[in-house]
């Protein structure tokens, strides 16, 4: 159950409304997740995150697939299940394969090992890795 | 400083002697970074985490420059600076720009942001996220 | 389901059961929460740990529903839901407003994001920073 | 060392530039912190990050002492050194006393042992704690 | 809801099902726990895993009842749900009794708490600790 | 450098001065280490986290060197260099090898690999695992 009420779309303010409205548009579904549903309680930060990750996920220099596996990797790293559901499905929908889907995993799973290992030996970086790029 | 020794070419078992001949012949280099001089210390985890990451790193389903674009969002979500300096400059070396390394950077705090609201929020995963792929 | 048995009353140890006399007291109801319950399989722990709450949620320096939202905010960065539930309905009762909230949880967000763009751009701290308090 | 290099005034380009005027506008100060010089390398990141921290850390219906001490625990929490030492900074010039800095962190590390106890033990939510606000 | 299906035995590929024998085999159980049966989509991946586990909590340095203990404190502090359960239940099969069950929670969440205490205080590591092993 | 003063002996309040009292006859050294030095700043709070540290560490059910492990592994999840060196250090003193020593990193980042793994495909727990004890 949500620490706050998911606001239908009856309930929103007029701010919030025209969030949803962008949201529709952008992503040409009628359907909105409840994940903004619950943000929709403020309107404010509701209008912020959704611009920023519009922003972030929009057009760039990297594939839009990508940014939705490198979500997915930071979301697992994280913990956060919802995040997980949600943009594993984003990133199934751009076309992400079973097999990447495994690999990303597989990526994720190593990088956690060898994070731990060399948080654990304490391991000063090497100079070569400061080299200017 | 290290909590364990770093270990020089000279030091090495003939296991890890070899692990590290595997190392250089795969990298086509001679370096070996200092992740590898401590993990030396237990030749059998040397050698069982080097054949691991060669072999989730290695050609698949993914890009390796993908690959180590995640590897090293997972590494800023789990604090290993280690592996942020290191898979950084080994994704530099595979190609990645400037301008995607921002955006990388981008999509890791964008994501970090959204996965502790919907944690706050405790949001339950909409149905639609769980139909099958 | 818990990894230990939840005790009824009945089943608490004197020790454990003058425990759940203190908190009865200190919170003015009659109502012991799950979590002590769990707790209670081993008095010793429950003992500290109700007691060490006790003291650093009590009167001090900080006003008891700025720590309630510190709690909410540690617990939402660790991933506690059953902890972020907790206190978020503590630091209602305590008069916590909705937007109160909804603000708090922007600050939560809003901190993950560049905490994370901080490690990653490994930047050293300002000597600035370091000037005495 | 900084994976990126940090930007001197004279580097900036002109919509960053544009963004180091606000900072130093709106924080009545000429000094602009090196997490900021890092992140100008990527204008559009930097413009969309100051202007969301502006609206979150500004006026609202927290005080901006609390919001700085809910900034300093989530850092703590996600382990960015940079960020408790900058935060911190920020609290002190804001009035946090040494006495209430202290009571932070005794808060802090009390919710991360019971954070982290609460996931060990499983315990489901108590139904209580979902009642309406 | 997995984000994979769960294969049932007869859905496997042959190097997936070589994999659940010697899980049967090495464990002396039929039964093969759903975490294997969601990897096995990935036979490499499920391969790798399964060899490094029984490497890892094979015969060695360490009694396997403390590798499982301490396998739970790591789960504990990721704030993996499923792992904190399986690797409880196994500590119990190999004798944890409910007494140090408890004593593993008190330790984890102890060390929860001065981990954030010590990063909070940023203090540097003293020489003393650095001194050879 | 630490975020508040480190305190010498002879900066003490008799309070904190009675704290380092029992941690150098507990501890059977003279020597106090610098996190202490830190904590004395808020002497209510170094009373409870060393008799908390001492209650949970001394004897029990566990071995004190499997205690000393656990926090180390727990650490290491966390992040916390400071703890990881002083607790890497206990255990040695407390007799654990050089062999043991790496045993337990390759447990904490094979628990780390797996955690992850298994957050990513949202595997249910198995009704086994819920077994009464």
């Amino acid at each position: 159950m949500p620490t706050v009420r998911l606001l239908s779309d009856a309930e929103l303010s007029p701010e919030a409304a025209a969030v949803f409205d962008d949201i529709r548009a952008t992503r040409k579904t009628d359907y909105v997740n409840d994940f903004w549903r619950a943000l929709a309680n403020d309107p404010v930060t509701l209008k912020r995150t959704w611009e920023s990750i519009r922003q972030v996920m929009g057009p760039g220099a990297l594939d839009p697939l990508v940014k939705e596996m490198l979500y997915v990797a930071v979301s697992i790293a994280h913990g956060c299940e919802y995040c997980i559901a949600s943009h594993t499905a984003s990133a199934r929908a751009k076309g992400m394969t079973a097999e990447q889907h495994m690999e990303l995993l597989a990526v994720v799973g190593m990088a956690a090992e060898t994070n731990r290992l060399a948080t654990a030996l304490q391991v000063p970086i090497d100079p070569k890795f400061r080299e200017p790029a």
